[in-house]
């Protein structure tokens, strides 16, 4: 392994379920080259390995430039200190894969693995909304709800590197039933799924008030959550209100995060925020109007800057920020 | 101020309502020497920063030691990063008081001040249950329900020194009002004042069953948590739901405590758990059933072991990690 390698380039992957990202990351958490590769994910995690390995080797002899270490963010559950990826929703034959080990052995190069969700927050912590925030919460509402933390600069991993479930928070006690073992999780009322849950609910409870969101999905089964976004912005009641009360949910849960954590700021990213950017500052004003005061003092809630490179640029400053750490042997 | 601090005694200050604990403790974070007074909290901050003063220079004469710095746990909410107490329930008169700058100009000595709860947390982490755990949670359940946070062996301060506000996540959206300007807080279920409450509502609803809690309390108003812990040791099953509808509660907020953070140890201390030890293992239980399984491998729920000296050694801690820290340059 490299001795120099703080001066170097970092390589920064991530790792989905059909997809690839690969770049490489300058000091200043710059992309210098990148690419992206469709992966056979149905190969197993040694055809992805080879696919990762190869993808490496052609970005840095394109490059003509060596990298001092590799990270890698993955879309899964991913014990950060031993760098094994425990289990993965969209990727088949992957328990307990030593995914460091792997690409140590393959590369020779120092690996550093995390979740996408925690690397991710590490870009927007070095280069997006969350710069200059050394206490800092990123919840991502897609389909499902994932987050990240930073405390006093530092990454929070927890004890297995699985810290940052807030959508797993418990903000209705026996509430709705959430995609995990729990009932009343944050994601299980504004999660793209719940949302959708929410709204098929609303339907069949008024379904006259659900005409346009019926005919706007084509049937009760074929409402998503882009069919509320997509029809609350044509003005409908029923499906502004459920708007109105996802943010109203996600400012409930963020008032508990911000009280557990006492953040300077709150990123909010992913595709249901994006769809319905109104809810940035519903849950906001939910939190001005909720959370003690000397909480608020230094507080912004703002919306996610990064494009599809957030992934790549932090799995590169998880892996610079891991030190001269291989696997099995620490995390930032 | 001393150049060799790090290698000196340190004084812990543990500063409450009525009282001020003082103790000289060494770099194994055991107490040489200690005593307690009783604070003129009615003479304002000046006069509480003239007894502790006198504190100061009597257990220092006493112990022919000097010290290097010291630290003050406060009850109340204190913004550690530039050593100012913003606000004390029990206190009079403390409003913004630089209680970091008045002592250091009296003393000469680094002052480090941050809040009680947080002062515990530490002293847990070093000699308590929570001992080797790098990723620990403490939640004091008494009258309010207050926490404290380390990860990766740090404490987790937040921007303005407020973190670890566990009892004020909310956990029933729009649910109980709380003792803070939100609702549904876990504290407005599990604190000693809402235990209170949701007993004096169950007898109301159920006067019968309420007869052995009313005529042991001597009037429906005069029903405390201590009565329905007596009571419910008695074997009464509207005291007894009660218990267990509590720790329901309390489990469904470590819940999601333990999503957001992965503690290897959950502490649990306060009078609450003192007075219902069976709590402990309820919400321990109820994390068994309902937290994602990988967050179950490391954790351990326990109850706290340390006594009345943990306020003192916690503060001591405090200020040593704090490092070459006076007032407004930061924190551990």
């Amino acid at each position: 392994m490299n001795d120099d390698s703080d001066d170097q380039l970092t390589l920064g992957i991530d790792l989905g379920g059909t997809k690839v990202g690969i770049a490489l990351v300058d000091l200043d958490d710059r992309v210098v080259a990148s690419h992206r590769r469709v992966t056979d994910s149905e190969g197993g995690p040694e055809r992805v390995v080879q696919d990762i390995v190869a993808a490496t080797r052609e970005i840095l002899d394109r490059a003509g430039a060596p990298a001092g270490r590799l990270g890698v963010g993955v879309a899964g559950q991913v014990d950060s200190r031993h760098g094994v990826v425990r289990s993965t929703p969209n990727l088949i034959g992957w328990r307990d894969f030593p995914l460091a080990r792997s690409l140590e052995d393959a590369l020779d190069l120092p690996v550093a693995v995390t979740n996408d969700v925690n690397a991710t927050t590490l870009a927007e912590h070095a280069v997006g909304a969350g710069r200059g925030a050394d206490d800092l919460l990123v919840v991502f509402v897609g389909t499902g709800v994932g987050g990240g933390i930073v405390a006093g600069g530092r990454l929070v991993d927890g004890a297995g590197g699985y810290a940052g479930e807030i959508g797993h928070m418990t903000i209705v006690v026996d509430g709705r039933p959430c995609s995990c073992r729990n009932r009343g999780c944050l994601e299980a009322y504004v999660g793209g799924w719940a949302i959708a849950e929410r709204a098929r609910e609303a339907v069949d409870e008024a379904p006259e008030a659900g005409e346009v969101l019926l005919d706007a999905a084509g049937g009760r089964n074929r409402i998503t959550a882009a069919t509320v976004d997509r029809v609350a912005d044509s003005g409908d009641p029923l499906a502004r209100r459920l708007v109105e009360e996802t943010g109203h949910f996600l400012g409930a849960g963020l008032v508990g995060a911000v009280h557990a954590l006492n953040p300077a700021r709150v990123v909010l990213g992913g595709g249901v925020i994006e769809g319905m950017p109104d809810l940035v500052a519903a849950a906001a004003a939910h939190v001005r109007e909720r959370a003690m005061e000397v909480f608020l003092e230094d507080l912004e809630i703002v919306p996610t800057t990064l494009g599809a490179d957030a992934g790549v640029i932090g799995a590169a400053v998880y892996a610079r920020r891991a030190g001269r750490v291989g696997a099995g042997k620490g995390a930032p």
